[in-house]
Parts: C-alpha cells; structure tokens; sequence
C-alpha cells in the first residue's frame, strides 16, 4: 500500500484533480462566439423555455449525470466531509466518462442535513439528466434516495447501495451455476446491514430468494429484536428471516448455502463456511480486506468467493454496473431506474460470462470488459421502454416527456 | 438574424449542448483505477480531512467555477427559468475555458428564492474555487451576492452587474484620454438601474468621477424620490446625483460629458446628444440593438460611441473582463474579488489600448485579444497579494489557507 500511497498522492497532485471541462464547439472568432455565445445563444433558450423538452436537444443535460455526497461514508473512511470526499467523486466522474462516455460532474456539499440535501438536488434538476448518490450514510442515504426519486423527473440511483447489489446478484447467479442450485432454494446469509446490506437482501429478495437472513454487529436482524434496530431494519425483516431464527453470525450461518458479506475483515472464520451447507458460495467484500481471504475460504471448503478487490477473481466491482445503467437510462430518457431496470442489469452482467467460460474463478465479467456498459445499457434502456418510463425510443429523433 | 438562429440552434443541436467532462489522467488498467479510484483514492481523501487547505493540491476545486443562475434575467430574454438558460451557462462556461483556461461548470437552478439560492450555492462551497452569479434578476442578485461573499470563503463575481461595469470603465477611461477629459471633471449619465447600471455607476465612483446622474423609466434617481425606488436606488441616490436634479432623462442629459446607456433600443436621441457638452462619449449597450446606433450618434456630435455588440467598434464585452479575473483570483486563491481586483482589471484592461493606437474607434481592446485574460489575471492577482486576500503567494508551493 505505500507505493499506491505515493503513487496515488503524486497522481492527484501533478494533475490537481483528475477532471476538466472541455468544450464540444469551437471558439475562435467573432463568428464562433455569436453562435456559442450572444446573440445566438438566445435561440437554443427560446426553444427550451417554449418547448421544455428540448432542454435535451440543445444542453448537455441528456448525456449528464450529478454525483453528489455529504461525506459522511466515503470508502472505509466514514464521515471525512463532502470537502474530503471530493477525489472520490472525481473518480467517479472519471469512471463514468471512461467506461460509457456519460459525462458526470461531482458535487461535494458541506451539509449532512437529508432536508437540506433534497432541498439542493431537487433544485438542480434543470441542469443534470440523472442523479448518481455517493457515499452518503445509512440511514440518511434511504431517506434521501426516498424523496428524490419520488419528487423528482430524472433517475435518481444511490451507487453504494444498488450499484454493489446488482454485480452481487449477477456474480451469484453464475456461482450457482457453477455449484448446481437454485435461487429459490439457497438460503443466504447477508452479514452487514448498511446501505449495501440492505440493497442486497432486498434485489436478491427480489431474484427469488425465499430464504434470507440479514445479520449485523448483533447478530441476525428478525422481526421483533429489540436491540439496535431501526425503519430500515425492522423493514428488512419483514421479507427476511423466514423463520425469524435469533443467533449470532456464527449460529446463523450454519447450513447456509451463500455468505454475502459487506462488513468488516475476519468476520467470516473457517470454522464457520465448515458448518455450511456443501458446496459453499462466499462474496468477501469488505474493503480493503475482505471478511476472509480467498485461499483460507478455499481451504476450508468454500465452491466460489468473490471479492471486492481488483487483484483476486471475481471482483465485485460497481463500475460493472452504474455506467451502462445510467447510459441505459439516459439513451431513453428514462424518468427513473426501476427495479426491472435493476434486474436487466443483473443479468446483463451474468450473462457476459458464457456457459463454456464459467469456472469458480471467473464468475463475474472482468471491470475493463469492453463489452459490459454497452450491454447493460442495451437491457437496461429496453426494460425501461418495456417497463413505461422511457420517455423516448431508442430511435426517435424527438423526445416526447 | 435569421441565419444566427439557424445555425446556432443547429450548432447547439449537434453537439448536444457546449461542455463534456474529460479526463486529466489515464483510466486503462486495473493499476490507473488503483490510483485514481479504490484503494488509492483514499489517500487524498484522508490527506484533505487531515489538511482541508490541500484540497486545493488533490482536487479541481482550485481551477473550477461554478456558474450559477436561477434564469430570472436571461440575456434581454427576462425571467425564462433556469432550464432555458442552461444554454447561456455552458456559454458562460465555454469562454471561461477558451479564453482563461479556467474549468467552469453551470449549475441552472429551479428555485429562485434568493435564501434557498444561497443556501445550496453556500452547500457547495467544497466543490468550487470561486462561483459567477449569472442572469439573476434585481433585486435578488444584490441581496444574494451580498450574502455569499459574506458567508463564503471564495470569490462570489456576480459579472452581470462586475463584468459589465469594468469593461464599461476600461472604455471609458480611454475614451476620456481622446476628448482630452478627466474622469473627475465630467458629468456622465447612467440610463438603467438594474443590476448592471447601477455597478456601473458604484465603480465609476469607486475611480473619482464626482457627478454622476443615475436615470430609470421614471427619470433621474435622486435622494427623498418618491415613486419607483427600492432600498438599492435609495442607497444608490447617496452617492450620485450630487445636485439632487429631478428630472426626465432629455432633461438631465443637458451638459453631461458622458452617456453610459444599459437600458432599451431607442432610449437615446441625436436630439439629446446635442444638449451634452462637447465631444460628448456615448455607451449605448442595449441588446441587441443599441440606445442609438453609432452612425446616428457620430452625426449628432458624438465623439466616441461604444456598444454591446461585435459587429460595432468598441465592444463592451465582459469577456474581457471576467476569465482574467477569475484566473487571476484562483492563481492566488483569493478568498474574495474586492473592489481593487476590479480597479486592477479596469486598468489592465484600458492600458492594453497603447496611446499610440488609440482612435475615436478603438478604446477597448478586441474581445479575441490574446493578450486580455493573462494581463487581467495578472494584475489582479498582484491586487489580492497587496490587499491581503491572496491565500498563496503566485510562486509558493504550498496553500496556507
């Protein structure tokens, strides 16, 4: 790490930050600027304020997407300032023009107040075409999500949340493949029950899992726990923990044919995949240092493990997803991401993995696979057409909103 | 005009809007995304929580502008709502990067309640170097501008009402140097009392012109005028019309050296020209027609006519005045544009004018001048170091903020 350390410093340094703003026209003249510029610029603002719809003809707003944090849980770093969470935003930003050719900008913001933050990004719909949530805190970042997607027109996507969840889900789907069992009849132990957690058991709830149980630092989450529970929790466990089983991490889990952990290093122990189900599946994904390592999950007989980190297989990495799925969205015009939108993703990212191709070691498409934006963005700008809230065909050349 | 509008709307179309976020450094590998997201990203993340002044060495925060209006006062197109100005702020942004290499970014709002204004744009202080309020309507602009640089630790410009008075004066002062007058013998009348009038007429002041005569729809602003004023005329009457003349524009015209029109077409006449003292210098720089055309100005006894527009000498144009401040401004990282900044611009401005080449039509330098933004920038920067407001000396390596 303290190469990367140094590496990464002098990276930001040299470049003071990693983004720039660019202009698509030219601006050399006299003529060029009466175009761009007065008077001709009255033109494009005529047409939007007659016809609002065109706002997607003549701006940038279509093809641009807000990334916004209070950084309150910026990486493993937890509440370091919207200030400090800037070069994670930027990265985003970065990622997205890089893997979908979606422009993005960060917004860092000073306050963590949820009304304040709704107030603020509601306010800013003119200018962005999608609304991509960053490192904001449970429980704040499902209240805010909440009221965006509700009281605003464009989709509105908290990363952390979903992003994790639907490359968590495609990489289960093809490890059951690879063990020989089904979604309906697994039962998963989620352990972690922040805003990844939370997402996970809810699009895996949603894939056809019937059985679930959701556990944090006291153990499962069930319907009647008194302890450390809040909405979020409690409404978990309303579609969790069929048979309201009490216990700790290590009671739970025996039996379980999947462990998905988004918690903390060493919270899965060798002695506790011993007492699961055969064939066990174990997505490892605390950062930096996942819940147990690889080579120790193997020994103690785990079928496939899947980890947050770029130098082992299986990389759960959310830049598989939210590219393409804001792409998707954009292309369309979508008014929202919804849950059929979610899933397209989800298989669209298992299914890159052919059946010839699939082994326990490569369940999940590589993060630099070329062909992963595009083909989430396809499926994912079909279920929002399929679904009713495209708000343009692929082909028309007009929008219709 | 038909032809602009055409090609504008066509350029506009084409291009999808003006700006594209780029990348500054590579994103190929898994070692680029190392670096420049997770882990390496946490490097600068933690360095800035720890040492909030090196976001200014991580981050884009140090070049970047964010550009902000509620599109109250879009052009002369008035009060058409933040979506349809998004054309005028990418605009905005375009020339910031063409002609300062200063990364700017619009932010359009749909809010224009000036608290809520200042509260999102005071949210996003961690993200931006210096904010340019934009086509925001009087009175609001003033109260919002006054309350960001109060409550802000970076340059608030609203150019509007800065940009335009600076230009205004550059011109002026060269102007003045043709009829052989001194800024503190003449009369000057300023036509217009919105945003950019009544700048104009603050920083003429601010250069020791002793008589100046402030006119709206109304006639002549003066102290104990009755109808039409507001607290910002109120405040104005203080400082101008040293003679408390009531009057119509014609009537008060009488005598006056100096026209400064930022008011409607037609609001000057070649009958009223011929009541101002000789050699009298008109500023006619209603858009996109004129108070009166030059032709028709120079025939009624003018000796200098300037305008707003590029196809006319002497373009009054704020592009010669704000990219060069705002470059000026984050090379030091001032924490505010003071009224010595703007007088460092309004000379650096007028000297670009040699006396050697200075003509009747020549007393502001081209708007596609090369030599503007860095002159301006640099005079500017030396005015934040003399005055105290710079944060970073042009040569430290170091932010001590």
């Amino acid at each position: 790490m303290g190469n990367i350390r140094e590496k990464s410093l002098e990276l930001h340094k040299q470049a003071k930050g990693k983004l720039s703003v660019e202009l698509k026209v030219e601006l050399n003249n006299a003529d060029d600027l009466s175009l761009a510029y007065s008077p001709g610029v009255a033109e494009p603002c005529t047409e939007i304020h007659q016809h609002p719809e065109k706002i997607y003809d003549y701006t940038i707003k279509g093809n641009l997407v807000g990334i916004i944090s209070d950084g309150t849980a910026v990486l493993g770093l937890g509440n370091i300032g919207g200030a400090a969470s800037m070069p994670v935003l930027e990265g985003k930003a970065a990622l997205f023009k890089a893997f979908a050719n979606v422009d993005a900008f960060p917004i860092a913001l000073n306050t963590t107040d949820p009304e304040q933050i709704v107030q603020i990004v509601k306010a800013m719909e003119p200018t962005f075409g999608g609304i991509n949530l960053e490192d904001i805190s449970a429980p704040n970042c499902f209240i805010i999500e909440e009221r965006l997607k509700k009281e605003m027109n464009i989709p509105v996507f908290h990363d952390d949340q979903h992003g994790t969840a639907i490359v968590t889900a495609a990489g289960l789907i093809n490890a059951l493949k690879v063990v020989n069992k089904k979604l309906e009849d697994i039962t998963i132990v989620v352990n972690g029950a922040g805003a990844a957690g939370i997402a996970i058991a809810k699009l895996l709830h949603e894939l056809g899992v019937d059985d679930i149980i959701m556990c944090d630092s006291k153990g499962s989450i069930y319907q009647g726990r008194t302890n450390g529970m809040n909405t979020v929790k409690e409404s978990i466990a309303q579609i969790t923990n069929k048979n309201n089983a009490a216990g700790s991490l290590k009671e739970v889990i025996k039996g379980a044919d999947v462990f998905i952990g988004v918690s903390v290093a060493g919270a899965l122990t060798q002695e506790m995949i011993g007492t699961m189900n055969e064939n066990p599946v174990i997505f490892a994904m605390a950062n930096p240092n996942p819940e147990i390592m690889p080579a120790e999950a193997i020994s103690a007989g785990a079928a496939v493990i899947g980890t947050g980190r770029s130098d082992l297989p299986n990389q759960v990495n959310n830049v598989l997803a939210f590219p393409g799925i804001f792409k998707g969205a954009l292309q369309v015009l979508a008014s929202e991401i919804n849950e059929q939108m979610k899933l397209a993703a989800v298989y669209a990212i298992a299914d890159l993995v052919g059946p010839e191709e699939l082994t326990n070691d490569y369940v999940i498409p590589n993060a630099f696979d070329s062909r992963v934006a595009e083909a989430v963005a396809t499926a994912v700008a079909q279920a929002a057409i399929e679904t009713g809230v495209a708000r343009k065909n692929l082909d028309a050349k007009t929008v219709t909103i």
